[in-house]
């Protein structure tokens, strides 16, 4: 009868592995220790081709510098580009979070490939002298360079494409803003009445908020670009040649197509998680920012008797369990959940990156968890605030008309004329008296009624600037 | 020509004192090395009063077991005496946040007490061989347990007067529930039309937030009673007497008249922060709810024209510099500021409790600080938002019914007999059609005008319990 | 050929269902509109379960009441308990993280227990005229207060597992703490040496830390019994009968075995998140100590040549991808990263609590995501630390001795007998000579060798109180 | 008898100002309605400064356009002069944290100005008729566009100096990893032994980590110079002459000698806090890592006999207050603790830039206090740590060499000749038999001494680059 395992070991001792499985001892150990999160690393494919992609580039520095044979290195080569290719995806088992700083993912995938490569080669798993996880795969690397350089091409595809998302939520707002031009309404500051613009405007306000916030993110994806790959252990770059530092970087490129650079000092680079701090800072302002819109979409949209009441988002679904016709903002109101997700998840990195201790911070793999999720969460919620919510929205203009005629603040144009204590008592007696300002104006005749048409028109008071 | 200085050394070296200052080298030490927030520990005079009412407790003890005499207790408690009294606050010059774990404000506090106990027995300044503020003033003590002693003394006093303003405050909100207690209107969820409810019920139940609020302080409040005096530096008690520990507490209770508790396990008790966090956290619970209370009257007053203007504050200043007759809800609106600084300063308490190391926390300085002006600012607003706001609230009662009779989620009453489906189409319909869902079904004949005037009441939904 | 869907409507329209589940219109919308986690609510097979529970309660309530008639009765009855029973998983497929305030969730199991029902009463799916998910099996209830109370009953039931948990944990430290009793050691404060204690006082703090926060926990989860079912839509309890209110508890009590109560006042229980908040905080608090405790074993265990080598943690993993021989800390270093999600998911909750408006929090789905998330992993990797870590520490006694030996701060207890600046003196001779203070107190004759070894000696330093 | 009061009026009524007050009726207001922090916006000169600043670049454009005359625009640019020059500090007396958006700041500063003005001009005070606080002084101004507009101004002013402190920091790393260069010692990650580095390197990694800083805060200040001075009350530039907003940014350039651009839409720059979030994320990322510094150097400075002690900071005061001789690392401490202050800051900026609704944010004054004392605490604290502690610090280089020699993962370096699997091997028997791995080696016989020297000499593994 055949056996359906193998025996691999290391300096701990030995463990059985599965025939079939393509990762080793080292993969298996940490599945036994870590099982905090009840997902694997492969939740992020974006991460093990990352991964794979760093391997194939310091595979052909290792070739180039001729420490690894033609044989070697196109088995190592190939077993990467499948992994690039999404391949051997159940081989990544190890739980995203986990101790040791990242060593068990690199030990995942040192291991996958190794074998994946012994398998091309024709040997059977665990030939090591062979192809070797950690002689030959991770060859001239550590977890510690390896690892955050990984992480960091990961961000930078993910950040790619969330500002891809926020893109397409701009222009969701850049069309409601063409389409409300002219809607005039109440602006309000300390949700009290203040002085008229419109609809137009408070969604190309929207628009720009977002449109900043793809330039922030530009920004700092740019940091993302200074990799540690050579620092090895702690950055002095020990167990590797001196022509590996360069060269790596070139072949990254070449492998990534992106013009990432060795970072100025390696040692600094390997423990400095400045970078993702600032990410996840940024991410924070984003979701900040995209919170406050859908507190105000929520808030425009109350109602539909008892509320503003300015605006109709899309019914999404029924509202109620027990209050028929109800309809509630439930798309808005996921994406502050989402916002809220990234504001915590905000404070785990900062707590974690403070942690970290002299050569290195062990707590990346927690950092790298939350930066990955917290960016697809965002990335999905914004595709569905544009497309579920934005693109559907109407105006009552009506009610949005009503509401300034009614105002009582309109006096504040008024102000210049007859200054700011007779514009009081004005507003005042509206109040009290619970008439429009306009009657009063008139029946007080303060102006003739043509000259207080002029004056109070709305349309007057939205936009009071030099060719805008 | 009279010196106006004195000479005292430590033995880091020596240092020129003010002639007329009870504090010694090491306050002034402090105060070189320490200079973060312009401000003393005299900020808070119940902190100077807990450290000296320690400090008598612990004299007191000493003369008990024989190592202070007559003479020097004598003097030692009459300096205590009044310091708890309020004299010498101008001596407590060292900034609230310092390195050391506390020892420059207890050594600031044995410096002015030796120096006033050597005053009130004739002597001169700096004569330590007489009264020495480490041999007599703390003996048998630590910093390590001194310091947090007077920290949770202090803690629970102020949350004592805390506990005070929030009664008062939800005294504010019982009588408004009172008040209001027929003025029907529209209860709201997620921002949109819900069923019926009196504005007295929705007064009560910021009543009973608050009310339930006070319970769980005073829970934790119970947490602050075990205290660690005669721990001295690590918790194992060393240069104690055996019978110290025992007796030092009974002169603690004594002294404080409340009934303090020696920890079970010192060692423990010395580098646990628990019940910091744990007062942190449910002082963030306050601030969380008080917050919403306060989005919520915003939101309830906004308006007058444009919002949703069910309730009035009281105008308290002009609102604008710029728009006439603008009242803002300004009280509401800096306790907001407040909860956000408190939820701020627990995010700051979490990450100094999450780094003590080993024996002691070494952040408690920051700890206390935090906390102590976490519940100044809560009590100072908590009383204003009663006094300012909340007793000077009107109902516009013509608004709230309005808005019911308007709402189409009316319907929800004749689920049991009409059943979600029909029930839904009549809202819908309304919805459509700009109609009263009343006016609806009473064209549908649904039901007589006498059963639709019973089944719609609004005053019939808004209790449905046995005995309430 | 057979249709492979079938037609179900709301008032938004139709939609196709797969004729093969049990859930209906109302989920599909949901699964369509919150695309999130990528996970379902089934992630939590406690929350599902405990949905189940409530829905039990109500219909043997609306029976009793004469609302369903025996054949509904015990359709739904049955459907209820195979869900209990931990069937239909995969029938649970809303997004955890959803707009609507839970509605999604709360249909969903309507749903699912609609078409079983129908199933068991050998009626097609979606025959809803004879057992109706809303008028039927939520009748009496809306999401508002089913939603809540079977979040409460779940949080209930994982506190109490993770109360298991914390007393495995503590246990182990309570067992290390008798191994080491004898073991002397330095204490450190502020990381500098202070005086001596025991390794196994060092545990034992360890396991009284772990004690008091299950003792905080048990009064949290106490919050968890007053739940606000009969509350309806917003607290008023519309569309229930005047009994219905305390004949569900009493079914809820019968249902679960566990004694829930009907919170004092439904409408302010209906939109008060204070019991989530509280239980955060909590959660928060226990992290923070653990986190602690995890910094101080990796600490301890530092080295094994260059740092501190008090302790040996026991080898999990090889620790280095690039360094032979090398072993890491893994398995504290992941439960510090637990802690920080924890920390992290506190901010997260907290800003969600604060959010709520009006009536209802509309946010719960995303506060019961992560308190869920946070328990689930905290009681695993407490498991974890135990097993992996705690039980298999060992002592490096001689270290621990020779650091005692060689420290400065022993002649704090000489104090008492030479007075703080004589013994200052003394380590400050110990220090620039490079000299034990042993050796040094010998040379100057201050005490015979015979008194010193008495006086010196570490073991009369550990522990100086009466009865200890 | 003179009276000692004058009376002034608004629309709420009258109040009695001090006759020697140059403010007026509403900052009395506003001070007897905010008591919260007990300072007053005094507490922040450049902020008065700032303040001033722009009302002068007010009053000048308000004159071009000919609605000041010359004798009121010479009156209000002399008080405005003088307020830039520091005078009339106590006029300026509400609290920071207050309710209305800054309005009260904005007319406490509107109505010394004013009274100033009047007094130069021989008027009366409170003869608002020749100039007045809200039609002169604030003319074609709203506290929306004043109050932020002088909140970036005070924020560009501090982060300058906050950046002179951070190059002054770096410079004392910069100093000391000269000083170090050739001090060899253990690299270590995760707390355990990696392979041997500088001390040199390890301060140039604190340089490099301060230097990036310093670039990632000049990015930040870019975004503080859009102001959206001209936007008044809400964006659209009521009350403001169509060349107003072009002129008034020509004119603040003049008077501040920055460039500062007017915002591209001023009803997106009215609303949004992008950029103070953007602040205090760039400033919290400064905290994390100057407190991860501290870290290390209490970490490396721990003993001096039970520790690492590889380094020693220099002793600033006696660190306990009945440990002779123990000295503390106090001022790292209290550098730690003012990063967690700004950490918690960051949360409660995060939260009260959240909150904002519609056309404003009505927290403003919270979030400009918290960033206004971050930097305060930050700058401070970074001087005295250069000063008072990192320019002390010596290194202990026996005890650095001592643990490379003793170290096991030196056979790293042997890894490329010997592979992972023979390395572990020797670095385990190296842990069992506690020897030197140099000294198996060589009974070993796998090298000859002087291979041996040559290839563990760790001066050969401190730096492997090219041209490094």
């Amino acid at each position: 009868m055949e056996e359906n395992f193998r025996i691999e070991k290391d300096f701990l001792g030995e463990k059985k592995i599965d025939i079939h499985s393509y990762y080793g001892i080292q993969t298996l150990r940490a599945k036994e220790n870590f099982d905090i999160t009840k997902t694997s690393i492969s939740l992020f494919p974006n991460f093990i081709k990352s991964l794979a992609k760093v391997k194939k580039a310091c595979a052909l520095t290792n070739y180039e510098l001729g420490d690894l044979n033609d044989k070697q290195r196109d088995a190592i080569i190939q077993a990467c580009n499948e992994i690039i290719d999404g391949k051997f995806k159940d081989q990544f088992i190890v739980d995203p979070i986990q101790g040791g700083a990242g060593t068990s993912t690199n030990m995942n995938v040192n291991e996958v490939i190794a074998n994946r490569a012994l398998e091309i080669l024709g040997e059977k798993r665990s030939s090591y002298d062979v192809i070797h996880p950690n002689n030959h795969v991770n060859m001239s690397q550590s977890t510690n360079d390896v690892y955050p350089t990984a992480i960091k091409l990961t961000l930078y595809e993910l950040i790619y494409k969330l500002k891809d998302s926020l893109r397409y939520l701009r222009d969701s707002f850049e069309e409601k803003s063409v389409e409300f031009k002219d809607v005039l309404k109440m602006g309000r500051t300390q949700l009290q009445d203040a002085v008229p613009m419109t609809l137009g405007q408070e969604f190309k306000t929207f628009a720009i908020m977002v449109d900043e916030d793809i330039y922030r993110l530009r920004d700092a994806q740019a940091l993302l670009k200074e990799v540690n790959l050579g620092a090895t252990a702690i950055g002095t770059g020990i167990n590797t040649k001196k022509e590996y530092r360069r060269k790596v970087i070139n072949n990254l490129r070449e492998v990534t197509g992106i013009d990432y650079e060795s970072a100025g000092d390696l040692i600094e680079a390997t423990q400095d998680t400045g970078a993702f701090v600032h990410i996840s800072g940024i991410l924070k302002r984003v979701a900040i920012k995209i919170s406050k819109i859908c507190n105000d979409l929520r808030l425009l949209s109350s109602g539909p008797r008892a509320g503003l009441n300015e605006i109709n988002l899309p019914p999404m679904q029924p509202g109620s369990s027990i209050m028929p016709g109800k309809v509630n903002p439930v798309i808005p109101e996921v994406v502050n959940q989402v916002a809220f997700e990234v504001i915590g998840a905000d404070a785990t990195i900062s707590i974690a990156c403070e942690g970290g201790q002299l050569q290195l911070n062990v707590f990346e793999p927690l950092v790298a968890y939350k930066l990955f999720t917290s960016i697809n969460m965002m990335r999905r919620s914004f595709y569905s605030l544009a497309e579920k919510c934005i693109k559907g929205i109407t105006a009552n203009e009506d009610v949005c008309m009503e509401n300034i005629l009614n105002s009582v603040t309109l006096v504040t144009c008024l102000n210049p004329i007859l200054g700011y204590e007779k514009s009081s008592a004005l507003a005042k007696e509206a109040l009290a008296t619970n008439k429009r300002v306009y009657d009063i104006i008139l029946e007080q005749e303060l102006f003739t009624k043509e000259e207080l048409d002029e004056l109070l028109h709305p349309k007057n008071m939205v936009s009071n600037y030099e060719g805008n």
